[in-house]
């Protein structure tokens, strides 16, 4: 099957709508899906909160009848599995008769990879795999980390100055960045499912891990600390070594926020996979570092790990972001 | 006298020339000039090494006669007064006979500023002030600098890592950029008249502090240090506190290239205009901070002190310019 500029663009927006869930959908997929007869967009879905319903069940919802000889794009391969909890989408679709279905990228299940596709193949559906899987492997890169590496993606934030300082030498951080940063961190926030410090950074600070945003204060993603915290509030959770994210229960997207040193062990443990860097135009001279020693005792060794693939001006401040090279 | 699009347009070349002199025309300012009649570029001039001929009298030596009823662009005021070193460009201007001249700033120097407007004026002929100025400030900011606050115009350049370190623990530094950006720092050193490091560097490194770029190695500016150095090459010079910069002979244009106490001590004296950080995509994670103890106290003093004013990618790595916002 033929896929042309029209179907990256469709795919796109489907990527886009995947967005939507990020940070809610765990243990499932971030999905998007869009169907699309003849230009017009008959239905659009995204994974709702806890998982259900799915994308395409959501899109096919509002498609209706109408999905009858459309265009379906889902950014993964739709599920089929049988689930108490609701259709399968795999088999929802077959019964709508679309004339296509284009994924962006297959399921990173083994138990399911390419049933999904397969059923439809089998129902006489004609099925493209591929058209901007690159980008759906990032935009769903929280799930697919869990399912192919066992544990959560790891963004580490990093609010710096522009010599790298995330305090002053008393430890004062308020504030290195202005409020549109800072209300962009707290979105980032709502993208992630949970959200770790270290012990001394949750003592110190007694930070308040939640979405300070107005209409997104539901968004706010488990707090977790990484080693001993004696006044850890109820609802936090605990870990005492790195490793231990792989057990954060329904974790697809982990924030860690600070500090130094907590930073250091996900860096030395090679368990972040993206950088958040908000830098303000502040030099701060002598203060404390934003990362702790990471064990580098070549330099050379520190060169082609990351790739920036993002960045732009939030009023005063730049925020860049790069993610893991390999 | 009206002027329009196409002044605005011309001064921007001639601002353009004026950078070809740039560290090398110390005591002068390194000023443009173009020379233009019915569309058509005459004459192109820029202030040569050791500061003459002039931009305007190399400009009417290419222009010859045909400057007559020409429009004459040059970002500073022509000069007034008179030197065994060559021709006064007011009185040269005159005899040339244009139609009109424009000027992006007056001369900085009191003893000469207005007189070579005025006397344009005075011999009848129509004098535009101030298109461009602002651009026409930070291009020949060396020379003003000098005349403004008795000082050159100091750039502090770091190379550093994402989180802000200039070498690993161990001191080694080679090579935290890759090849583009170091050469863009050795044709930055060709842009200034003196670099300066402090005596911890110069004795580490020893570094020759010239342009290593093909073609331009006679380009090299006067090297400095800060400090006590008992093994200094016989062409270095020596100052022992950052304010004596102020009696460096014949420097316009300084560039500070480290280390951390020299940057400190540079950045905590005010004495920093522009910061030019070349920052390379890794983490080292307990390195050699780039900026040290600068006395800051509360983080609020911190900002509104520097504004971004470029920034590029040099291969891997970027280069990001602030001004001093002041």
């Amino acid at each position: 099957m033929l896929t042309g500029a029209g179907d990256a663009r469709y795919m796109a927006a489907a990527l886009e709508l995947s967005q939507r869930g990020r940070g809610r959908t765990a243990a499932n997929p971030n999905v998007g899906c869009l169907i699309v007869k003849h230009g017009v967009i008959l239905g659009r879905g995204w994974t709702q909160p806890g998982g259900r319903p799915h994308a395409e069940e959501m899109a096919l919802a509002q498609a209706g009848a109408s999905a009858k000889g459309a265009d379906i794009y889902v950014t993964m391969e739709p599920c089929a599995h049988q689930s108490t909890r609701g259709p399968t989408c795999s088999l929802a679709i077959i019964e709508a008769r679309p004339s296509r279905v284009i994924v962006a990228t297959l399921d990173a299940d083994e138990r399911t990879r390419r049933r999904g596709i397969d059923r439809l193949g089998d129902a006489g559906i004609p099925v493209s795999v591929g058209i901007r899987e690159r980008e759906a492997r990032r935009a769903m890169a929280g799930f697919l980390c869990r399912l192919e590496k066992g544990r959560p993606f790891v963004t580490l934030k990093l609010a710096l100055s522009l010599d790298g300082c995330i305090a002053i030498a008393d430890g004062s951080s308020q504030w290195i960045t202005g409020d549109r940063a800072r209300a962009h961190a707290h979105l980032e926030r709502a993208r992630n499912d949970a959200i770790l410090v270290g012990a001394g950074t949750a003592r110190a600070d007694r930070p308040g891990l939640d979405v300070r945003l107005d209409g997104l204060a539901d968004r706010s993603p488990q707090p977790v600390v990484l080693g001993s915290d004696k006044e850890l509030p109820a609802h936090w959770l605990q870990i005492d070594r790195t490793e231990a994210i792989a057990e954060l229960p329904d974790v697809n997207w982990l924030l860690v926020e600070g500090g130094a040193r907590t930073a250091a062990s996900f860096l030395q443990a090679g368990l972040v996979d993206r950088l958040l860097l908000y830098r303000a135009p502040i030099i701060i001279g002598g203060g404390l570092p934003g990362v702790a020693d990471i064990g580098l005792e070549k330099l050379g060794a520190a060169h082609g790990q990351w790739r920036r693939v993002d960045q732009r001006a939030l009023g005063q401040d730049m925020l860049e972001i790069y993610d893991r090279a390999a």
